[in-house]
């Protein structure tokens, strides 16, 4: 049977415990042209399993594969190739084939936050996750979330209400849409950005293919940002995998009396950073900005710097002679209410005197 | 004139310029009981200040104090003496005299939290600082705060309900309560704790007197727990002293939504410690539990630790040999529940392969 570019990459994605290694060995042996040449096949050194099904691919599916392709409009891009994004190739062990629905530019054009959390948030969760995505849309982000009720849903309608762009990373084939609730939400994702999976078309929502669901959200994103989600709850998962990938892992705070809020209260306990507003969402992923911006200041605060080192500089900016606090104020650039709160807290604790004519200076 | 023990403590804690350093060259220099002896201050090297209120102390300041004094059972510790409270002479610039009302022991007998906050709290906050104060009093700390209203009198309120100990620190001197509406709170905390100042009796509760309060209760405490604040408050000056004091700060996360929750995320954003439960302020703080115990769990948890730590222990749990998932869960200490999830993430990116009988080991 011979294949055309399309028909490769269908087979290829069905093939069982082919990894990004196996896939480069089976390309660098012969092309991509000639992957399902016997030759290249015995070459690439596969798995059995591997090398059984591209020896022998079961045409029907790939048949029924090929018609959904073609009606979709759907396309297959295989790592290495330059429309993979690039921050997914990073990690270990990629998904060799992903099946994109809609612009698959929206997966490379803009850096993505992925925005997830719990299936039942509170009206103040699910508003949060909305005005987030919205305003990290605005600034430039592409915002990536995983397409179930709650939070994922409220994270693709607040991107698509600021006119921003959206990835819904699936559990199931392409063909269908899970949960079916969201069938006019993935159309409008599809217009306005992309959905993707790892898995073949016909492929249902199985138990296990979540967690696989998830590494791919925290995959392609340089951050993951979890807005309300329950102990051991999948939010959890993949700010888990977020953090295994070497991605950045924002949490939302709330009432240690809100029961959703106690994962990410865990996460923060854990290393991951508290935000409060869009702008340290965008200031801890070293975003620049784009777009129409922000309405808050975006002012990065380094960890545990904010409690030590203006002290440090202010005692630098003393010792070089007595000054007053208008005139420190100019040498450290910090305001003058700053300066003189930690003056007195300095004279407290004895480091520093006052000098005659209002001016402060080391001890005699 | 002749002067008692008690006179000479007094007229140390109206000697301008005093610091700790000056005492203690005062005491080598001569004995306490001969420090106010021409010879003894000559030789002290004092600045002029002291020098000349040693010489020549304000006897008419003096004898009303000694008559408050009397009257009251207050007592004056000075630092270095062994009632003096040890963490607080830790600090850099310890109170060279302190005033105390009440039980002296509350301050040594068991160690101390701080619980602070907003003046004009929710209802939840401050049902969040009675609890608080309540449970760590009965896990067996002395609940420091400092009587303002608010956060402050529901931290004292929590540890009085709970039967503990608690010790107020305050802004003026003790032959007065401030604020007046505390007049029954103080005299509470009196019976079952210490009052404490370093100011004498009849100082007014100035301006500059708060930060040195602060400065004093942060300083007196294992760590300081902030339960709401609003940016740029009191209750965030105490936090700065007591991370520049070498003490923990412990803050309790609130909505975003909730102004008085802003201090605290910006505390947490800076270093500080999130907690949810009053386990897991005594599990900061590293305290071993007495009295009646807490409800929950103490469970520590390592920064990053808690999102890295297991996989490399069940990593090296399987390159023993091939096990399955009871017989890891044995080998690691963990969960069966928490093992196959891991053994998934591990499955899925790559670092594990499954093995016959459903073992699983290092890739082959």
């Amino acid at each position: 049977m011979r294949m055309d570019a399309t028909a490769i990459r269908a087979v290829l994605a069905r093939t069982p415990a082919l990894n990004i290694e196996r896939l480069r060995a089976l390309i660098e042996v012969a092309g991509l042209e000639h992957v399902l040449e016997r030759g290249a096949i015995a070459e690439a050194h596969l798995p059995a399993a591997a090398h059984a099904y591209l020896t022998c691919p079961d045409t029907v599916a790939l048949q029924a594969d090929l018609r959904w392709i073609e009606r979709s409009s759907a396309c297959l891009i295989l790592a290495g190739e330059p429309s993979y994004p690039p921050l997914l190739a990073s990690i270990a062990s990629p998904q060799p084939v992903l099946f994109v629905l809609g612009d698959a530019s929206a997966l490379l054009e803009r850096r993505q936050i992925a925005i997830v959390g719990a299936r039942n948030p509170t009206p103040s969760g699910r508003a949060t996750a909305l005005d987030f995505a919205a305003q990290l849309s605005r600034a430039g982000a592409v915002i990536t979330s995983g397409m179930a009720v709650g939070i994922d849903a409220a994270s693709h309608t607040g991107a698509l209400a600021a006119g921003g762009r959206t990835v819904a990373v699936c559990a199931t084939g392409l063909d269908q849409v899970y949960p079916r609730q969201h069938a006019s939400l993935a159309d409008k994702i599809r217009e306005h950005g992309a959905l993707v999976s790892e898995f073949p078309p016909r492929s249902p929502p199985r138990r296990q293919h979540f967690p696989r669901r998830n590494r791919l959200i925290s995959g392609l994103s340089a951050g993951t940002l979890v807005v309300e989600a329950a102990l051991a709850s999948g939010s959890l998962q993949t700010a888990g995998f977020a953090a295994r990938q070497g991605r950045k892992v924002l949490a939302i705070p709330g009432s240690i009396h809100n029961p959703l809020a106690s994962g990410c209260h865990e996460l923060i306990r854990g290393g991951a950073q508290l935000v409060q507003t869009p702008a340290q969402v965008l200031s801890a992923l070293e975003f620049s900005l784009t777009g129409e911006g922000l309405a808050s200041d975006i002012r990065p605060v380094g960890r545990r710097g904010a409690l030590d080192n203006p002290y440090e500089m202010l005692l630098d900016a003393l010792a070089l002679e007595p000054a007053t606090v208008d005139i420190l104020a100019e040498r450290t650039g910090m305001t003058c209410a700053s300066v003189a709160s930690m003056l007195l807290i300095l004279e407290l604790e004895g480091r520093i005197a006052p000098h005659p004519g209002g001016r402060y200076g080391p001890l005699p």
